[in-house]
């Protein structure tokens, strides 16, 4: 299966992750399969970490925010429901001559198979019209392959979400604005997969969807939504959620919140791009959305000359398109009850409620129109629509989300490369050599730290080296090392990404007897050493990779 | 979705699953789907403790396991060569009059669809003779639903740590013996998914694969195999591996050591129960199978009336039979290279070489009899048995496997079984009233503290939970509850299994000056009560919850 390289840089990154035990194709041994891939012990340790690190920053250090974990496979129902079944497609043209099937969109790009040297829109084949071609995985779930059997393997695992709100908001004492978190595997049969890890076909997703109060009852609660230009989200500061938010503040708010991860995670501000869509971007129900960009070694380059990078997470402002469209389509209710709007509204003067009833009115008229189904009538419409601004003064309505949305693996390759790094020394007998060093956060990198006796022959070293290692395994991922010189053990952790190394030496046993109990710590980016006891080991350790 | 309710424990179970939010139907809004369940925000918690122990106990904890984690769908050779494509199925009958398709093994179990109290063998319809079933979810990769394009949804995650089985072998630095871990989800089209969790269509693995040296390998190094009655394997001791184990031993230990993780999280060694396959039962490849039991609700009575329990997870010992299968089906080398085993050899006596060799050719010769392809003859086999069997003396050999292989889901249903408990009291007026409490293990409940305001409306109070609270959640889940009474409050930590609860009352503010900045501890099984310092709490629970 060839890869495209797309240039050296991620030449040398795809051969990095195979060598050291990353990222190897699945299935290698029977020759691959396209657009999927295996992550290898160091490649699962770091997927593990920041998976863990989303975990943890999203659910576990906030109190509006509750963790799900659904099926792959769900109702076929939830994927009619999301517009999936119709319209989550890729327009496709068939070759008569050579059989082979393209996406329409590529055809000026993609060679050939047949015509050496030509692409598939100038070779003389006969082409059929681009007809749609659905990305999802489809199967048989129960004993029959028959239609009423179909299902789906989810093409996102945002629907879960949507589908559990009910179950959630019930379960967990959550009161909008509130979220639920999910972290796990989604598959599009894509076309193109392509860019390694970049774009395949079994990824993983980790989505937040944070329901939020719609700007009437913002207002009708607080007598105004908090302007998103009076919400602070500088570098160096960013506000506290406050109850008169509407979208466009949780929007900024969030935004920055998932840039900050990234910073966290060792992606500064200058390898990150964003783009905000536009208008004709946005799909019909959003308002907003803005994708985080990491600028990969295959992105292209804009007009002016300038990388913007490639989308790692979107934060798009959704409405409340989703529930509307569960609710529609189950049966089953998505509103909330809100105790304060039922209050706020009983206060309102007449003209302000009317102005409120109006605009709430508007957008649910403007949601049931464009997401109609066929039978649906106009009157039946403003109906519906008049139904549910009728809610508003009984405390009702249908919470909006925003929701960042985030690639696993995409960012895993973010991070390798954004770690990749070679110095190339040549010796003293003119031989040069070039390694690499995987500058990784020490939050992400897959061990943090090797513990190496000096030598492997003199068993108190070895015996006291295992003490430290047994002393720090339970606490973090220590990767024990004996075998060959410690400039080697050195440089192997280095291309591991290992933030740091501790050798164990004549000292550590007291041959100096006042560096007894300790030992050198030696840095990966500067390899700069220094002396530590092995008493504040745990804490100096844990401050610095958790 | 009617779940059969096999007894009024189950039901009580599933009822608090979901009142509490650990457990929901899958798609619960479009009616379910039958044989999928997903997490609420407690079970997710649940699932990612347990999921996060095995991973850390089997690769952290351990120098001689790694990590890995692959697709869910592979290549499907991998399912050829695994025999999953020809023999993964169960035999299924057809009934002509009511169209239903029926588990041939279960007619006389299961309901007929259209005659009400009789069951299918029972009813008078024209039945089909058995056929297979194939139980893998089949799917197709590409953008044309063509025979070269069908793909299967992995129905164990052990395969993919045989395929690449090489590539971590040559990335990580580990020499047989080692293993490889992985946690995944698997899939499988059970046609009567049944007991909530236990068996349903869409479940997660943790499989280890630890490659151990064929006995005869030992025995040429070591001079003889350890006898797996020399190792200690009681409960207050487990045997350090040593060199000169073999299959027998290895099996042991990992039985044991797998015992030992289920009681480090609170399944006590009178919860589980035993099963030792009998020749009959055992794969043909397969050398022993030791299921470890847990006896749930549902779990039937021996002929003695004796409960013995249903499976949490096998160790088998597979012998060289799926790394055999890989090597054959792609035409890659399986086996590793041993400077041991070479050295050892040239100083055995001839009639131990020949001894040790005959043994192995005869193990080699077995599994390729068995296992051969239509196309192969006898002389092939004896030439590939002696071609493997010639490779000793040069240190090469196929590893054996020690396969201990557990399932997630049916582990946290015997979690949340063991843990439900219920006490009924009775106010003095009379009113009963049965309150439930989850007595998970520490290291496994969702929740690990609840930090509780004495008040709601003062704010030093409020002020001061916030603090601990922020104190603690970098290092474990915290819930912060201010709403209602305290005693209710108590309750709901109870139901949820948090093991801790802390009050942040006015002596903590320093009402009674010695008792500044302490706070009650609360017991969840015992409701016992003391006071710590709050400097002290991190490291207090800390040691309790890991």
């Amino acid at each position: 299966m060839a890869e495209p390289k797309e240039n050296l840089q991620m030449e040398k990154i795809v051969s990095l992750c195979k060598r050291r035990g990353f990222v190897f194709q699945s299935s290698e041994i029977y020759g691959g399969i396209n657009g999927f891939w295996d992550y290898g012990p160091l490649g699962a340790e770091l997927k593990r970490n920041v998976k863990e690190l989303w975990w943890h920053a999203m659910t576990r250090q906030r109190d509006d925010v509750a963790g799900l974990e659904a099926t792959i496979i769900m109702s076929p129902k939830i994927w009619e429901a999301s517009g999936h079944v119709a319209t989550f497609s890729d327009p496709m043209i068939d070759c008569k001559t050579c059989k082979g099937r393209f996406r329409a969109d590529q055809i000026s790009e993609i060679s050939c198979p047949q015509k050496p040297g030509k692409t598939v829109s100038e070779c003389s084949g006969e082409k059929t019209e681009a007809r749609p071609f659905n990305l999802m995985l489809q199967t048989y779930v129960g004993p029959i392959q028959s239609d009423e059997n179909i299902a789906y393997l989810r093409p996102e695992t945002a629907q879960a979400i949507f589908a559990q709100f009910k179950n959630v908001l019930e379960t967990s004492r959550q009161k909008v604005p509130f979220g639920i978190a999910q972290v796990g595997k989604a598959f599009r049969n894509e076309v193109t997969p392509r860019n390694f890890i970049f774009r395949s076909r079994e990824f993983e997703q980790m989505e937040l969807e944070f329901f939020i109060k719609p700007d009437e009852v913002i207002e009708a609660i607080h007598g105004s939504v908090a302007k998103a230009s009076e919400i602070s989200n500088s570098q160096s500061e960013i506000s506290e959620p406050q109850p008169n938010w509407g979208w466009e503040a949780w929007h900024k708010y969030w935004v920055e919140e998932r840039v900050r991860f990234y910073e966290g995670i060792g992606l500064s501000r200058e390898t990150l791009g964003f783009h905000h869509q536009t208008p004709a971007e946005l799909a019909h129900y959003a308002r907003a959305c803005t994708d985080i960009l990491f600028k990969f070694p295959f992105s292209k380059k804009d007009e002016h000359g300038n990388v913007t990078g490639d989308e790692l997470e979107g934060i798009a402002a959704r409405s409340d398109f989703d529930l509307s469209q569960h609710q529609r389509f189950s049966g089953k209710p998505m509103g909330v009850f809100d105790d304060e709007l039922r209050a706020a509204w009983a206060k309102l003067p007449k003209e302000k409620q009317d102005d409120l009833w109006k605009r709430y009115y508007d957008n649910r008229k403007n949601y049931l129109t464009k997401s109609a189904k066929p039978d649906e009538t106009a009157e039946q419409i403003q109906k519906q629509a008049t139904e549910d601004a009728n809610g508003l003064a009984k405390g009702q309505y249908i919470p909006h989300v925003i929701e960042p949305s985030a690639g696993v693996d995409r960012l895993i390759l973010a991070l390798i490369a954004n770690a990749y790094s070679e110095i190339t020394e040549t010796d003293d007998k003119g031989k040069t050599e070039t390694r690499v060093t995987m500058k990784f956060h020490p939050r992400v990198a897959p061990i943090k730290v090797g513990v190496l006796p000096l030598l492997k022959n003199k068993p108190e070293l070895v015996k006291k080296a295992q003490e430290v290692r047994d002393l720090l395994r339970p606490w973090m991922n220590v990767f024990y090392d004996e075998a060959g010189s410690i400039g080697r053990r050195y440089a192997r952790q280095d291309e591991a990404g290992t933030p740091f190394c501790l050798t164990i030496d004549f000292d550590t046993l007291g041959e100096k007897p006042e560096l007894l109990d300790t030992v050198t710590i030696r840095y990966r980016d500067d390899g700069k050493q220094e002396r530590l006891k092995i008493s504040e080991l745990r804490d100096w350790l844990l401050a610095r990779v958790r």
